[in-house]
C-alpha cells in the first residue's frame, strides 16, 4: 500500500488559488417584483430629481412672500384662500397677489407662490362667504419650499453594483421606475454527495449506512449564499458510475461541488476521478480543521469543490472556499465572510497544531462582541451546526485559549461580506 | 375646522398593545426541498440514535481485543485480514479470533470484533498470499468504537419549535429522514397604499406626483419577516372607494397594512375608515420620531396597521409594531428586533424632545460595536435605507449626543430577535 503523502498549505494561500479562476458573473433583466434577495448587477442611477417638482414639506398656505413685505403683529396680511390642494392634486390655475391656495404636505407649489407658511403661523376665517386667512409675519422667498432637485439630482449613482437588494434598495428601484432590474443571474451550482453509506432523507435506515445530510446543507448554503443548487444525487463509491456522473454534471453546470471521497481511504475515489478528467488540482490539503482533505480542482476553468464527507469540513470548505467564488460571479466585490473580533467567554483548553475553525455563537455584552461554542452537550456533534452564527478562528501552534482572549470570527449569516480574507 | 388632538404613548406601550392581540399561528407540512428559510412549527426530534450503529471512527483495522492480551513489541500479535469494508459495507461475516478486518471510517463495527486499531499502530504483509497484519499493543474492549446512540438517542429534543431552517438545521432534518417537513404557515399579509400622490413603479412621472416606494419596501420587509405578501393596489384619497377596497381586503388576509393617510392633513382618510370599519384605534399617535402617527386598529381581532406615508417613518413603524405579530404567528418566541449597544461613532447634535429611532449602520473596531448614522450627504433621505442595518434608539428629552457615547441599536437583518422588546 502506498500512503499518498499530501502537502497542506495555508488557508489564505488555498483561498487565493481558488479566486485566481475568475468565473465570470451574468447578467439577467427580470421583474421588479421577483428582484428581492436578489444582487444589483448594474448601479442604481436617480433617473428623475427628488423632489421632482418644488414640494411642501407642511400642511400649510402657498401664497407670494412679497406679500408679505410689511406683515407684523399690528399689520396682518389678509389672503383670500382660492384652492386647497393635497399631495398629487395640482392647483387649477396659477396665484395671483394677495391670493393663497391651502396645501398638504408634499404637494407642488403652485405657479405664482414662492413660500409656505404652515397653519400654525396662520389665522384662517371667513369673510363675505369667503374662505381667507391671515399672517402676522414677514415670508421669505423660498421659505417652507423643498426645491426640485434637492434631495437627488437625476443621474446621481445612488447604489453599488453588486449591493443585495434589500427593503430599502427595493423602495428605491420603485421611486426610480425600475419596473425591470439587472441582478446577476444566480450561478448554478452542482451538488453530488458520494459515499456507499448514504441513504436519502426519504429512506429508511439500514444496517451500517447513514442519511445523506450534507449535499443538503449544502444546498441551503448555496441559497443562502444567492446561488442556485442542482443536486445529482448520491453515488456509491464505485469508478466508473462515479467518473461518467460526474463528468456529465460538468457540462450542465457553472460550478460543481462534491462531498466525501477526497480523503486517503481506500475508498476514496475523487483523487483519481481528478486525475481521468485531466483536472488540475489546486490543492488537496489544507492547514485546518476540520476540513483538511478540502480539495480544489480545475477543469478547463471549471471549478470543482471536494469537500469533506464530514459535516463541520463540509460546512466550513463551502464558506471558505466556494462561497467567495459564489460572490464575485455575483457582482458582490466583497468575497469573504466578514471577520470581526470577539471576546471568548469559555476556555478552549485543546492544544491547536492547526488552525481551526469552531462552530460557535456569538452575542453581545454591553457593546462587546462575546463568543462561545456552538454546542456543549453530547449533542454537540450533531446539533452545533444548526446553532452556529460564526467560526472562531483559532490559530495554529497554540496550546488553548483561556476564556477573556480576543479571536477572531467569521460571520456566515451576515450578507456583506468583505473585500479580504 | 377642528384639530384632532391625540395622545402620544411610549412605544413600549404601543408594542404591548400591539401584542395583546394574539394572532394564532397555523401549521403545515412541505416537502423537505422547500423548506430553507421557513420557521419549524414542531421541534426536531432525533428519530434514531446517532450513531445507529457501533462505527469505526478511524482508518484501521477491527478484530477481538482479548487477542492481544499479551501483545508487546517483544510479542507482535498475529492476524490475518478476511475482509476489507468501507463505509456502508456490512462484513459478509463474522470475526474469529486470530481474524481481522481492515475497516475504514463511518463502517459499522464486524459481529465478533470489539476495538479497531488504526492503521499508524499496525504492520501490514503479505504471508503465503494470504493478507496479514501484526500489532505491538495490547488493546482495550472498545477501544476506538463510537458506541450506537452515543451522540444522540432516539427521543431527544433536537430543535425547538420556532427555529429558522437554516443549512445546519436542514442537515438535521435530512440526518433524521424527515422528507416532510411542519412548519409554521406564512401570514397572509395585505398591502394597500393611499395617497393621490403615487404612481406605480412602471408609470412615468407626472406633475406632482411621485412613485409608490412603500408598499414594495412593505412587500420586501414581509418576506424578510417570513411572511406572504398580497399587495392590492394603491388608492387616491377618496373616502368610498378607499372604505370599500380596505374592507373587502380585510376578508382576505390575515394582516392588513396600509401607507399613508393617517396624519390629520384634510386628505388623510384612514381615521374615518377605521370608524366606519367598527374598528377600535389601539393607539394613533406614538412618543417616537418618525412615526409619531403610525396607527394600530382592531377590528374583529384582525390588526389593521396604519403606517406613515414618510418612507423611514413606515419602515420603523412595520419594524417596531408588524414584526413582532408576524414572528408570533411563526411560533418564533423572540417576537422583537434583537436589541444590542453601540457606540456612537459620531455626534448627534440634534436636541431630542422624543425618543428618536435613527436609520444607522452598526459595524465593529475590534471587539467593540461601532454605530453612525447610515446616510451623510444630501441623498441621504432617500438612499439611507438602503444602507440601514440598524436602527438607533435614542431617547427623548435630551439635548443631543456625542461621539464615544453608548447607545442602543435594534438590529434589523438578524433572524434571531429577541424576548422583550
Amino acid at each position: 500500500m502506498v500512503v499518498e503523502i499530501r502537502n497542506p498549505i495555508p488557508v489564505s494561500e488555498a483561498i487565493e488559488k481558488v479566486m485566481a479562476y475568475s468565473l465570470q458573473g451574468q447578467k439577467e433583466t427580470i421583474s421588479f417584483h421577483a428582484c428581492d434577495n436578489r444582487r444589483l448587477a448594474e448601479p442604481i442611477i436617480a433617473t428623475n430629481h427628488i423632489p421632482s417638482f418644488d414640494k411642501s414639506p407642511y400642511d400649510g398656505f402657498a401664497f407670494r412672500s412679497a406679500d408679505t413685505a410689511k406683515a407684523s403683529s399690528d399689520n396682518p396680511v389678509k389672503f383670500e384662500v382660492v384652492e386647497h390642494i393635497g399631495a398629487g392634486q395640482l392647483a387649477a390655475k396659477g396665484l395671483e397677489s394677495g391670493q393663497a391656495i391651502r396645501i398638504m404636505t408634499g404637494a407642488q407649489i403652485p405657479k405664482g407662490a414662492d413660500c409656505v407658511a404652515m397653519f400654525e403661523d396662520c389665522q384662517v376665517y371667513e369673510q363675505n362667504n369667503k374662505s381667507c386667512m391671515s399672517i402676522q409675519q414677514e415670508m421669505n422667498k423660498e421659505q417652507n419650499i423643498v426645491k426640485k432637485g434637492s434631495e437627488v439630482e437625476k443621474g446621481e449613482v445612488l447604489i453599488a453594483t453588486g449591493t443585495l437588494i434589500n427593503p430599502g434598495v427595493k423602495a428605491l428601484l420603485a421611486t426610480f421606475g425600475y419596473h425591470e432590474v439587472t441582478v446577476a443571474k444566480k450561478p448554478k451550482v452542482g451538488v453530488i454527495a458520494t459515499g456507499t453509506e448514504l441513504l436519502d432523507v426519504d429512506e429508511d435506515l439500514e444496517p451500517g449506512k447513514i442519511r445523506n445530510s450534507n449535499a443538503y446543507m449544502i444546498a441551503s448554503q448555496i441559497i443562502q449564499a444567492g446561488g442556485e443548487y442542482h443536486y445529482f444525487g448520491k453515488l456509491a463509491d464505485e469508478f466508473d458510475p462515479s467518473y461518467q456522473t460526474i463528468k456529465e454534471t460538468l457540462d450542465k453546470v457553472d460550478i460543481l461541488i462534491t462531498t466525501g471521497g477526497v480523503s486517503v481511504g481506500d475508498f476514496d475515489l475523487m483523487p483519481a476521478i481528478y486525475e481521468k478528467l485531466g483536472a488540475e488540482v489546486l490543492f488537496n490539503k489544507v492547514a485546518m480543521r476540520p476540513g483538511s482533505v478540502t480539495t480544489v480542482a480545475v477543469r478547463e476553468d471549471q471549478l470543482l469543490f471536494g469537500l469533506s464527507g464530514n459535516p463541520s469540513a463540509c460546512y466550513v470548505g463551502f464558506e471558505l472556499f466556494a462561497r467567495p467564488i459564489l460572490q464575485r460571479y455575483l457582482f458582490n466585490p466583497k468575497f469573504h465572510l466578514k471577520r470581526v473580533k470577539a471576546i471568548l467567554t469559555e476556555d478552549f483548553p485543546k492544544p491547536n497544531p492547526f488552525t481551526r475553525f469552531v462552530r460557535s455563537y456569538i452575542d453581545y455584552e454591553g457593546s462587546t462582541v462575546k463568543v462561545r461554542l456552538a454546542g456543549i452537550d453530547k449533542s454537540n456533534v450533531v446539533t452545533s451546526l444548526a446553532h452556529t452564527n460564526c467560526f472562531m478562528i483559532l490559530p495554529g501552534g497554540t496550546k488553548g485559549f483561556a476564556a477573556g482572549t480576543e479571536v477572531d470570527v467569521l460571520l456566515v449569516n451576515d450578507t456583506e461580506g468583505q473585500e479580504e480574507f
